[in-house]
């Protein structure tokens, strides 16, 4: 318990362990079909010590604005398994071989299955908001789902074109990850019956620690250890994809650095020494830190939505986690 | 015109005509996005010539039911979507070159456009449902789409595994692809609020008619040209897919059939001679008729369920696409 994320998530796991734990049953009871393999792979993913960052928002959101029902937890769930089976295609996307520690679904089984298997989540989470019977959760969610597949199209194509800049990276970030956070702290307000005015605020709230975090992720990739994180780190450099450090860097960097980075980056021409090379290169040009400072100010505006609010435990915890998302080892 | 799969589909067009222009551009219309590749790859494969026959269903259907809205041509093109989405994953799992005589998204843009594309056409297919606001049509549609995916999984596991049986195989066509007529006839008699006996009808007419238009499928992939088909012949071999032509030819073989069947579907041991060996050996099984008279028997049960409602246009024609979905060259 000295590592200070988990000690978070150990604190807000008390505060809202039993609604937690009524998510984590339902996903396990939802995640069932007879066709075997689902459960199986599914499991294997949502089961493997994921944080359950995005569910808790929902859980914490619905408490903070006095929903006193038990829908926030369907809900969580709900969440959780569209953010699974974004894991799931992402994964088949870039090839990757390990994510949280554990080999990806891709890797055991092929594509094929995670591929199909993300499809179910998808759709039985449509089952169950069509079962829950509110059509402004069910758009909410049906918007970040479109949403979130266009910022994953915009980083596809912007992949491998240094070109790319803050701008459109932030657009990406916002896209592919903020999006679901966002949705995630709207349904309390929406549950609770709020006012659309907290509805909009919670959004916000949820779109800037979802860029605070992403933002992180993609720092880590170039300065976590891999034990920490749970996956590879460089996977982003494999990969092409143009993420802040990389931007920083090649925008801040001398004629032969950029030469570097087109090399690598855009023809991938990438050597045993290259991922060193990027990270001194990085280093250099103040790229971490930089990132870092940006994550910063995205993680204060998230605090700075919340503001309006009276104390609450809740809220306390939001807050939280808002830090958490910059001040975190993975 | 002497074609009479032409002749079929164009009489349909003349019945239909207003309404499968009005979805045809609301097809075009709701593909858009802001990120270009999105609509550049969604209209490679939905104008590409596909026979607009699930959106068909949801046309008939809802006039044959008295139907005088305008919310059916929407729900028509959600059909087409969700039906694209399905055939742009699939391609991706099946490593597919062709489909409708042109290449496939994949191998145009590789797998990972395809994979995002399905998934965004899946989600704007979720937000229409949302905008039309009817939570039976939302619920048809979510089920059906959990369905597919669990047939498509279903159809993987099976696959290069010649213990599966026609009950096994009837199971994987009913999900994978009979769920999605289905849904797309029940919304009819849904939008002209007609009582559950009416949509119950619908959806086995809908069942009846999407089993013997894959059943056929499957018997052409062993039959048709490549010129009618617009797709290669021998995909489904080649892939290790057990339909209906080699489950009756491998039940009914001689030793040395059997064996090369298992050499061939399970083993993967296909050399360049294989694929006209195997048409041989179901051709002397008689694996091709008997694969035509099961769908014939869906067919006419199609036909049944349509038995009790009086004479009009619109039921005549759904009796044609019944009859159509067995005699058509492609």
């Amino acid at each position: 318990m000295s590592d200070p994320t988990q000690t978070v998530l150990h604190r807000l796991r008390e505060l809202i362990g039993p609604d937690l734990e009524q998510t984590n049953h339902l996903i396990r009871q939802h995640l069932d079909s007879e066709v075997e393999l689902i459960p199986t792979l599914g499991t294997h993913l949502i089961q493997s010590g994921g944080k359950r960052l995005r569910p808790m928002l929902t859980l914490l959101s619905a408490r903070m604005f006095g929903y006193q029902g038990e829908a926030h937890a369907l809900l969580a769930a709900v969440i959780e398994f569209i953010h699974t089976a974004t894991l799931l295609h992402d994964d088949v996307v870039d090839k990757s071989n390990t994510r949280r520690g554990i080999a990806t679904a891709n890797s055991v089984w092929g594509n094929k299955a995670p591929v199909l298997v993300g499809d179910f989540l998808f759709s039985r989470s449509f089952q169950l908001l069509v079962r829950h019977g509110d059509l402004k959760v069910l758009g909410i969610i049906a918007d970040a789902c479109a949403i979130i597949s266009e910022g994953e199209v915009l980083q596809l194509v912007a992949s491998n074109d240094l070109k790319t800049d803050e701008e459109k990276y932030m657009a990406v970030v916002a896209s592919k990850t903020a999006s679901l956070f966002s949705a995630a702290c709207q349904i309390g307000p929406v549950l609770a019956g709020c006012p659309d005015a907290d509805v909009k605020r919670m959004a916000d709230f949820g779109t800037a620690i979802g860029i605070a975090y992403q933002v992180v992720d993609d720092t880590l990739d170039y300065a976590a250890t891999v034990e920490k994180l749970g996956k590879t780190i460089g996977d982003d450099f494999q990969e092409g994809k143009i993420t802040l450090p990389v931007i920083h860097a090649f925008a801040h960097g001398a004629p032969e650095e950029r030469d570097f980075w087109v090399r690598t980056i855009e023809k991938g021409e990438i050597t045993p020494d290259s991922l060193e090379q990027a990270i001194a290169m990085i280093r250099k040009r103040g790229g971490l830190d930089y990132s870092m400072s940006r994550a910063r100010d995205f993680a204060r505006a998230a605090r700075d939505a919340l503001e309006p609010y009276p104390h609450s435990a809740e809220r306390e915890a939001l807050l939280m986690l808002a830090d958490f998302s910059v001040d975190r080892s993975f």
